[in-house]
């Protein structure tokens, strides 16, 4: 009976990708407020709470801000927020010390100046593009305990023991987030990458086949040409940039996994990225003469229907080829194969197309040979 | 000599829009440093410690985490950030209530029950795509706070005075947050979209132009051929999707100033972005048959260099127009004029063009005449 749960389960998992409903939200959702129930406890269970006390918010904060969907993400902003309190609280305790030397009213004019020098600074690092990327959040923790510290400090309180109780309480929530995050039904970025990038080559590929097929049979009027394929694919990875440089992002602060390793390429999944969204390009504009009213007469586009129907398959079932060999993280076949292939075809397809509009399928098959020379 | 100093800071503004340098990045630190110092005042002069005592923590914490670079994006996360602790304080209460009434061990189970319900719900709504994109960070402060107040209230502390103390803390840190975002050099997300949007206008333009001249540059082959012009502008186009949707997200958000009313269409500036960004698609596919090695021989090609060179200009210049007309919000010349005129021009460059390769010119132009039709 296990068993038979476990495959609705895995058929809900597998649902994800096709349909709209996502299973792996509502485990998301389930996921923080198990790990809220969690850092309550701190709150909720008497000898943990005399040990920690009010300090306990701090968990719950941490465990409510830093808790991503992606575990990646959860990590980043978990060690990004570490590393902001230690440093932030550091220098804080620094600046307070100094503060205290001063004495007289000139320690509020002190504390007052430093918070501004940091948090200006902060702020500045915090608007280069390299920085906010990867260590946005960590910044704002730093200015966060700093300003805290500086100026709490200079209340006399014990500030060291009471950075020292907080910190302490962060790492716990952070902690918890991981623990959750990483041990219960964990969502790699990673393998949204890899899944994204292979489906990518899907798209690409359906795109070219569903646009030739329209092209012809638009040609050839007769309604019985078969269904026609639906060809929208290109449009999402046309848009896909932003999506992929943070799914990078995420994916290189994860832990080996699955077939990850430590040093797995990110780079090259954006490069392929790039290169699939120029191929998207090209067919846009394939769409773009496909339907414009400017349509070259019936003969000189059944000249070179023949050439095309050979090419497209063959360019269709490569992408699709090269997707699987990234799926499944085999080696394809050697380069110098396809591109010799490839290049075959284009004299071949030039030949025929000669001196007619070239531009129908040159393009493709000119960014499509990039693609592969690339890998 | 005050003056002087103000022309020497205007001329830094104005350098911003095409040097590296941005000195909008330094006035945005220095507002952020200002505001640091207001809260901290609160820490800093005995007085207002008296009244707020540590529940200054929480101004502090608000001017850090919601003071962004953009006026709309600070009132949107502040306005979510009041919201989100004003629902979640009072649901809270209600919970933390509720348990007290269970009474015994009962109370931490259903303080716990409550936890789990809530926060799994609202991290549930989070990954819903409309409630992301504009009340994220208001759900993620509900959370934190019916979680703070629903177990802190088990403890037996007076939550509801408490919540009241820290609210009123949090209303102070927006207010200095917002004060110091609109009334020192203010900056405007809607500008920023304003301007972003003109700019496409004008890269697109030049992108036209300098892509026929390098074409014709390429087929004349005379070194003379004056200055290539820079046509990358196209490209920024193409990726800045994403930029524009955040932008009219804060816009939005944005009171009354300058020329925007409340009411500001920026629904139809991500309208013609998605034009522009079909017309930079369109380039993009031009430039592909400039630097593909399958040029058509030279006398094709200079068949239809005379239409083309009439077009392009005519194509520029009515981009820039547009362009102006939207900058300076004023009506450009009657759209059945400038589309009559396209379409005369559309024709003659059939005609001219005929039957060798139509592609050319065409896509531009159709798109072209699509973006004036409707606007």
């Amino acid at each position: 009976e296990a068993k038979n749960k476990n495959d609705i389960f895995l058929f809900l998992l597998l649902k994800t990708k096709s349909g709209k409903y996502d299973p792996t939200q509502l485990i998301h959702s389930i996921k923080v407020g198990i790990a809220l129930v969690f850092v309550s406890l701190l709150y909720l269970v008497d000898p943990l709470y005399d040990q920690v006390g009010e300090n306990a918010m701090w968990a719950i904060m941490t465990v409510v801000v830093v808790f991503e969907f992606f575990a990646g993400a959860t990590l980043s902003k978990g060690l990004n927020r570490g590393m902001g309190t230690v440093v932030g609280g550091l220098l804080g305790c620094l600046a307070a010390t100094l503060a205290q030397e001063v004495g007289g009213i000139g320690r509020a004019v002190a504390a007052g100046t430093s918070v501004f020098i940091f948090g200006a600074a902060a702020s500045y690092c915090r608007l280069v593009p390299s920085i906010k990327r990867k260590y946005d959040y960590g910044f704002l923790i730093f200015i966060l305990t700093f300003n805290l510290v500086a100026v709490s400090g200079l209340r006399g309180e014990q500030v060291i023991v009471l950075a020292r109780e907080r910190l302490a309480t962060i790492v716990m929530g952070f902690v918890i987030s991981i623990l959750t995050s990483l041990l219960i039904f964990p969502m790699w970025a990673s393998d949204e990458l890899h899944r994204a990038t292979v489906n990518k080559f899907d798209h690409i590929a359906s795109s070219i086949e569903g646009c030739l097929e329209e092209y012809f049979y638009k040609i050839d009027d007769k309604k019985e040409s078969a269904k026609i394929i639906k060809w929208d694919g290109y449009k999402s990875v046309l848009q896909s940039k932003s999506k992929d440089e943070t799914l990078a992002n995420f994916a290189r602060w994860e832990p080996w996994h699955g077939k990850f390793g430590f040093y797995h390429p990110w780079e090259k999944y954006l490069n392929i990225g790039d290169l699939l969204r120029e191929l998207a390009i090209s067919i846009s504009s394939l769409k773009d003469c496909l339907q414009s009213s400017q349509q070259p007469v019936k003969p000189i586009n059944l000249n070179f229907k023949e050439p095309c129907e050979a090419v497209a398959p063959f360019l269709a079932c490569t992408l699709r080829e090269l997707g699987d060999s990234i799926m499944n993280m085999q080696k394809s076949r050697p380069e110098a194969l396809i591109v010799a292939k490839l290049q075959s075809i284009r004299l071949d397809f030039s030949e025929a197309v000669s001196d007619s509009a070239t531009i129908m399928d040159g393009d493709g098959l000119a960014i499509a040979s990039f693609v592969f020379l690339f890998m």
